[in-house]
This record gives structure tokens, C-alpha cells and sequence, in this order.
């Protein structure tokens, strides 16, 4: 019987004690002068972590719903966009955009490996008019992380806006809104932010804001303009979940009381760590090591090893959460996440299960 | 020193100790069998709340994104919607659909008085091929309950599906989705349910899904097929809010227990009893009481009270919040809510707390 489950997938991650305790306390009128304290700390924080001086909000959704705000607040029918897609969170962004009528160019790198800038490059090249350059910061399905400053660099050169979904990256492997030049971003409470899922985090750069004013896409729940002006009175535009809030608050002061560059610096150690362990058991990456995510590692299946069957015997026998593949990866790679309050002592801990499980004690 | 304020606000409300706790639980993997487990639970009581046989959905968003939920998956643009608008939040309905590009009629009725079934049938006989009708079940704004029945057999009969907003009376005042012959319901987290915010519930008539299948606004995040797909695999198709999904089991769980008729009954009791006080210390009602909603007490400013330096007296001296009024009715009237886990004692306190601040002991 283990205390708890010790949870190594891309999201929800272990949340810290003061986390916790934020988010157990009674929640507080979304109207009242408490609660626009917290959101003026709270966008502080946020435009810190996502290095911007730019706007910052906090929706009430998933991280699917932050990309969703960030398609329908700058764009209008038919627009031109490109998605270089590296896996399963990049083809949501595919997916998506075709929902919205958009009209979607697309170039897929191999399963494992970043994509390419020069590339995406001579596709730009091909493709006057392009709106905006959608990417993934951090391909969870996969365990890359993507070149995003090179690639945004390429974007602007085009003339093409660029959206970031950072939602398995933000607060764990650096990103530099402004200074890269990204215009929208978004993150997720459940991943770095040692958060619940339910909260989506949008960074707004000018540009976005210009985008905005002629976007035509219809929008009411995910409208920026709604966020701005709530924001301005201390509030947000429909009942936000305070209790989020409240864990936000307290996960933000944890981020900027680490420092963000010792918080970059810890999940490349106890990446670096994972890496060296799995390959030390035998284990094969899956990901191109060049650009091996710092938040999650994705190991071959090992010849004759069901991973399913692993995993689940890890999760009753360890009390620790490892994931599987997603889509066509299923049975094919699993992986270990190490982000959010996550140390060595985790990796020391899984290492030896899966050690202990390789061999074929299994006991 | 209160142990905690006491909310009589109309959202966030109370939370109820087990579910407190079911809400502070380590959040589990949203891929899991334990989660598919609770979803099916929550999927089954959720029915039995909005007394259908047809579909319910969770949704990681406020009650608002049920709302924009229940346009973008039955209607195309252009079409024809009745919106009967009753405050603020019949309102909401009006700004939604036009933000969507549906051809919007709206009657507005006075504040404090419920829409009335026969000059909306007058309406839709002037209006034929009006595609859907969007009522309020509860307008928190006023503090008035509509006769969604009737209405909604007014909509039936010319044609049109019936969409409501139950957000602040689902589980608290009766509402037959299937025996009235409503094609989608909106319930919200934070009211009734005895949960904070974050959460917004969906019912899906037969109707409602044959609209869906031909309706040509653009959907991603809110799609029903989406949901309906992952449910089936016991799963919500992007990251649910798992924390809250442990406590809406919770809360339903409880409110199966109380039984629906007697949370009904409940909030009846309580709420005349709060009539009846408010009116002994010469305070008026501001809605018609024939329409007097169980959820919520809407009373019009005494002469000489400043009802925003009232509630912050009320506050900070005996630590029970009373919320104002909103858009236009600012300054002109409070509001008293009483919904979720509130009993007759919660009345007895704030009974006498307005008495006191009335009769000028503000000491």
C-alpha cells in the first residue's frame, strides 16, 4: 500500500502540500476584491513565467481550449496556416483548424524526431500569404521538443504570425515569448504548474492584438477582448474556477521563488538522469536524443514486452504512473514523464521497478 | 473571527465536507479504469438530475461554455433563434448568438417579472421557421424562475427546439428535460451542485443530435460527437478537470441520497422562509413573488441604504456574503441566494444580521 500514487505521466502531475492546501480552501466570490488580488498576482506571475510583456489570462478549460482561443481570436475563414506537426498534439492542431474552415497546409517529421526549420522554410517559400505557423513546443506523444525559437525566427521571416502550443513545456523547458517572438502561447494548469487539470494559460503579443481586431472567426467564450476588459476590474469575463485560481497562486510563487532558470535547470538534470538510467537498463529511446524532451522520455518497447501489461504491473506492484503510447504508437513506446515537482529520487525509484520488472522479478 | 464566510451568494456555493474531500484527493489519471469507473457513475446521476433519458455530457468549463456548447452543435448561421429575456442572463442567450452570426429575435421582459408563454407564442407565430428557442430556467440577475413548461411547449408546438440555461436552478428547482421536451439543458459546477466552479453539464435530447448532425457552426473543444465518442470508451475527449470530476461524484451521490423531490422541497422551504423574514423587516421583494425563484431572493435597496456598503458591512462584521445587483440593477437591489447545501439556520443568520445592520447597529 502506497502512500499515494507517484504519477510520471504528462499530466496531471504530483501537486506540492502548499498546492494542495491552496486548492482545498473554501472558494471565494469570483466578484470580490480578494479574488482581484489574486488575479493581478497571478497575471504577474504568468507574464513572468512566459517571459512576456505582453497579456497574460487564465481560461477556465482544458489546454485544448487555450489552442481553440488562439485559432478563433486571430484568424477569419479560409486564412492560410501551417502546422508542422510532430505527433499526436500537433495533429490536433490539424484537426482543429479544419474544424475551423481553415485552410491547412501541413508537413509531418517521422515519429521521434523535431521539426525542421529549413523545411518548414521552403514550404513558407512555396506558400506566399500564410497567415500563422502553428507548432508544439513539447511533443508529448513522442518525447521531442521542438527548435521553436529557429522556427519561429523562419515564420516571421514569412511574414506569418506564430502560435505555440507549450502547454507538456511551459515553466519546465525555457521559452521566450517575446524575445523568440511568439505571438499567441498556451499552456495548462496540469503539467508543470503541478496543477489539476481545468486552466488554460494564453500569452497575447500586439501583433495577436492586431490579428484580433480583424479576426473573423466567431467567438464568445474564448474572446481575448472579454478577458482584457474583465481583467481591468480585477475579474474574468464568466465564472472562473476559484479554487484553480487559488492553486495557481501558490504554484506560481513556488515557480518564481525556484527561479525559473533553476526550474529549466532541474527538469534537464532529472531528464539527463532518466536518460542515462533507461539506458542503462537496455532501454531504447524513441525520440531523436538531439532534441529529447526535458518533461517526458519515450522508450521503444523492449523485444517481447507488453507495455500495457508493464505499466499496469508497475502502477499495482510500484504505485507508479507510467503512460503508454497514444495512436499509432500504442503497444510500440511507453514513457516516462518527469515534470512539474519532480526530482532524482523519482527517477532513482523508477529505474529500479523497471529494472526489477525487465528482469523478470515480477513478484 | 468566522470560521468561514458563509456564501448566500448565487455561485460559488458551500461545499459539503465529503465532497471537500473527494475534491482534495490526489488527481488520478484521466486515461485510467478508476476514471472510466467515475465518469460512468457520473454519467448515470447526472441523468437522473436532469430526469432524461437521453445523453449527458461534462464539460471542462464554466457554465458559459455549456451555454456556446449548446449553439455550435445544433445551428448554422443565420439561423432563426428566440431568445426570452428575462435579466442578465437571458441576456447572455442575446450577445452569444449574434456573437455567432444567428439571426436573433429577443423579448425582453421587465425585471422581476418571468417570460410569459402566450407573447412568446405571439412572437413565434409572427416568426415562422424559428429554429430554436433559449430560455433561462433561473434568472439569478432578478431572483424570478421561468415556467420552462410551459414555454417549452409553446416552442414544440411551432417547431422549434428548446435549449435552456439551468445553470443556477438544475438540482435545486424541478426540471423535466424529457417530459417537457427539452433538446439541451445547461447546469453549471458551482450552484446546486455544491462544487466550485469549473465544471458545465450538458443534456442531449434525440432532437438535439438530429440538429447536430446537419448544424454548421464551427466546433472543436464543444463538440458532442466528441464527447460522445469518448464516453463510450469511458474517457472525455481532451483533459477533464479530474479533481472535480471526483467531487461531482460526490455531490451527486448526495443529492441521490437527500433524494431530488426533497433537495427540491428544500430549497422551497428555505426560500419561502427567507421570503417571509426579508418581508418582516419591511424589505420588498423585487420580483414578482408568483415567479419567486427557490434559488435566489432578490430584494429592492431600502430608501437611504447603500446596499454595496451594506453587503461589505455584512462581510466584514458577521461574515456572510450577500451579493448586489448586476448590470443595470447595481445600487437598486441585493440579492440573498439560497441553493446547494443550505438549510432554514443559514436564513435565521442572515435574518438577523440584516436586522441588525437596518435598525443601525453597525457597531
Amino acid at each position: 500500500m502506497e502512500r499515494e500514487d507517484l504519477l510520471l505521466i504528462p499530466g496531471p502531475t504530483m501537486i506540492p502540500p502548499e498546492v494542495r492546501a491552496a486548492l482545498a480552501a473554501p472558494p471565494i466570490g469570483h466578484r470580490s476584491p480578494q479574488f482581484a488580488d489574486m488575479i493581478a498576482e497571478i497575471t504577474k506571475g504568468l507574464k513572468k513565467v512566459f517571459q512576456t510583456e505582453g497579456d497574460a489570462f487564465v481560461l477556465t478549460s482544458s489546454g485544448t481550449g487555450g489552442m481553440e482561443a488562439s485559432l478563433v481570436n486571430t484568424l477569419s475563414p479560409g486564412d492560410k496556416v501551417l502546422v508542422a506537426t510532430t505527433g499526436v498534439f500537433g495533429d490536433r492542431w490539424v484537426q482543429m483548424s479544419e474544424a475551423f474552415g481553415l485552410e491547412v497546409e501541413k508537413v509531418r517529421f517521422e515519429p521521434g524526431q523535431a521539426a525542421d526549420p529549413e523545411k518548414v522554410e521552403s514550404i513558407l517559400k512555396k506558400s506566399p500569404g500564410t497567415k500563422a505557423v502553428l507548432l508544439t513546443q513539447n511533443e508529448t506523444s513522442t518525447g521531442i521538443t521542438n527548435p521553436i525559437q529557429a522556427l519561429a525566427e523562419v515564420a516571421r521571416r514569412h511574414g506569418a504570425a506564430v502560435i505555440v502550443d507549450a502547454t507538456s513545456g511551459l515553466a519546465a523547458i525555457d521559452l521566450k515569448t517575446d524575445a523568440w517572438g511568439l505571438d499567441v502561447v498556451v499552456g495548462g494548469s496540469q503539467k508543470a504548474f503541478m496543477l489539476p487539470p481545468g486552466l488554460a494559460f494564453l500569452s497575447v503579443s500586439e501583433r495577436a492584438w492586431e490579428m484580433h481586431r480583424s479576426a473573423k472567426l466567431p467567438r464568445f467564450y474564448w474572446d481575448f477582448s472579454k478577458m482584457k476588459a474583465s481583467l481591468e476590474k480585477g475579474q474574468t469575463p464568466f465564472t472562473p474556477n476559484v479554487c484553480l485560481f487559488s492553486g495557481l497562486r501558490a504554484s506560481l510563487r513556488r515557480i518564481l521563488e525556484e527561479g525559473l532558470e533553476n526550474v529549466f535547470r532541474r527538469h534537464a538534470k532529472v531528464a539527463a538522469l532518466a536518460r542515462k538510467r533507461v539506458k542503462a537498463l537496455g532501454l531504447e529511446l524513441f525520440a531523436d536524443e538531439a532534441h529529447a524532451s526535458n518533461t517526458v522520455t519515450a522508450l521503444k518497447a523492449p523485444a517481447g514486452v507488453d507495455v500495457s501489461e508493464m505499466n499496469r504491473f508497475i502502477q499495482d506492484r510500484y504505485g507508479i504512473l507510467l503512460a503508454g503510447g497514444q495512436g499509432d504508437l500504442k503497444g510500440k513506446i511507453f514513457r516516462i514523464a518527469h515534470l512539474g515537482c519532480i526530482s532524482e529520487r523519482d527517477i532513482f525509484a523508477v529505474s529500479e521497478a523497471l529494472e526489477n520488472y525487465l528482469a523478470g522479478n515480477r513478484g
